[in-house]
């Protein structure tokens, strides 16, 4: 089904190599290949983060899978020879994917693919791996490693991975639900996490990666690891009312909200409400990027959202510190986009 | 955890490219850097072809994930624009190491990974991965398709899967009751599957794939799909006592019997008792391949074998055509490997 493949639409990414019209033309092919049978198990998938299944011989609960890769983050990763982060990058990517639903994470299994294979740099892609799985109380229950010469050079490699987890069907989280004057609450962003990479490495040359940046270095602040929402999203949704959520992924706001969003309502983000991290002011200066472009490719600091009744916002924030309001749900009129963000100035 | 990384150790395979020293010593690593934790839920592997999960809130059954790719078999169907039968080679592949346990499909996650994404190659093989579920009674519930400029090469792509299936707990075989005396009924291989192509990649050029090869051409022997043996392991275990399986992958007979097999009995191929392919034939001789190297690196003929008690062999073969007896248990003695395959001479 492939449904994760939403690259941005404009013409910086393009420019750096990701073809946004063949993805979306990908995406509609998908549907006519796929469209003749579906396993009659299948419940829709929730804005297509993950897929459900519901699990056979239990009427009350399903099993949400999601797969996923690290991206050209790993080309940084490969640059700087640093290999214990990318394992991080990949299992909280997914443990956030299947969140949306309410799911708890089970397992994991991963795909390690090499040009050459060095025992060494491949036990420290798992050893991060297998930290983050711990640390999300998901079992690391498999994965394979291949090595493949003629396909990958040598120095590089690619790390995909696939998570299984378990949510009750009454506690999916319903969007229909969101209504007007509901309350965007947002999780902080640490940096890029698994997306936009193929434009940061077209606006930040590889020999700058050592150089210093504000208070830290370019490579750090690249290579930040994508943190799992599993804790926080925990916290707010045992004292709130979470009618819809959403990880900010490819796609940025613009893209990953209005998939967990009903069609008759807009959500409107201030942005004066939270910090845009500096690597991204950074790739919004050197890039000149529109604001359609910002809010598309990359997070702009906004990592997971979650709708709730403006009377629970309290509660929310207060169980999960970082936590900000970063918009409201409005009325959605006639030819008004799914998503706003005001101001349009960022950087 | 990677256990499905077992090349073969032979020098022709080393030579092509494929480093088992490496390959041996990354598996022992990923040991040393996940011992520290396990999670409580996770069971024992069986021999290493899937892993198992203990299904929350469920004593009598388990959920069993395996993730694997099709290796550089996609490199000569990339070579040949053929894309629609690497989904079922991905698929198929998947549904057989799982199968080992006894487990039945659930659903299947892809990740189509390309240097430039083409929707109409892309649509191709997600619709042969789509196929082969619906043939295996199994969701297709998402997937992932990246776009990776400077990973790979335009016209390369990688392919991975991830399968989950659900197995009773006491209907996972038990390799401890395998004894001597016991038969080993083998499934026919109808190729190489999705092992041993680095190989036949060195010893077969490219412009050779056209060549008309016995009554078919090298480019079909080399393609044809990887079968899914669910239906004939179901017929089988049906009627006959079956107290152990191994899917032939990478490592062939000698590597992948002993890991569902009891230290004190060794499994007694008589190779007689089978066909080995035309194009296995072939690369045995183009490569002067020894024994060792022959049942290492290829499946020879024998796609997946199942153990059965003698008294349910006339059963078994009935239940499933095309099975054979292809060798017997016997018992081990000192010094003795766990896999023989007599004669020597196989071309």
């Amino acid at each position: 089904m492939s449904d994760a493949l939403r690259p941005a639409q404009d013409s910086a990414y393009a420019r750096a190599g990701v073809d946004i019209a063949a993805g979306n033309q990908a995406v509609r092919r998908y549907r006519d290949v796929t469209s003749g049978w579906t396993h009659p198990d299948q419940l829709g998938a929730l804005g297509g983060f993950s897929g459900l299944f519901r699990l056979p011989g239990d009427g009350k609960r399903a099993l949400v899978g999601s797969t996923d890769g690290v991206g050209t983050k790993i080309l940084i990763a490969a640059a700087l020879r640093r290999y214990d982060t990318v394992g991080a990058d990949l299992v909280n990517h997914c443990v956030n994917d299947i969140l949306v639903t309410g799911a708890d994470p089970l397992f994991f299994l991963d795909y390690l693919a090499v040009g050459k294979l060095d025992p060494e740099v491949a036990a420290l892609v798992v050893s991060g791996v297998h930290r983050a799985c711990r640390e999300n109380g998901c079992a690391l229950l498999g994965g394979e490693t291949a090595e493949m010469p003629g396909v990958y050079r040598p120095e590089h490699f690619d790390l995909a991975g696939t998570i299984v987890g378990i949510v009750d069907l009454d506690a999916i989280p319903d969007p229909n639900r969101v209504q007007p004057g509901d309350a965007i609450v947002g999780l902080p962003a640490v940096g890029l996490h698994t997306n936009g990479y193929t434009l940061a490495r077209a606006l930040i040359a590889g020999d700058e990666y050592g150089a210093p940046f504000g208070e830290t270095t370019f490579a750090d602040a690249l290579l930040a690891p994508h943190p799992s929402y599993l804790e926080p999203v925990r916290a707010i949704r045992a004292v709130a009312d979470v009618k819809s959520m959403a990880h900010i992924t490819g796609g940025g706001l613009l893209e990953n909200v209005p998939r967990t969003l009903p069609e008759h309502v807009t959500a409107n983000f201030e942005q004066t409400r939270w910090d845009v991290p500096a690597i991204m002011r950074e790739l919004v200066a050197r890039g000149d990027l529109s604001h359609e472009e910002r809010y598309r490719t990359l997070n702009m600091g906004v990592g997971y959202t979650l709708i709730v009744p403006i009377t629970d916002v309290a509660k929310a924030l207060e169980a999960a510190p970082g936590a900000r309001v970063v918009g409201f749900v409005q009325p959605r009129r006639e030819g008004d986009p799914q998503v706003i963000v005001r101001p349009a100035r960022t950087a």
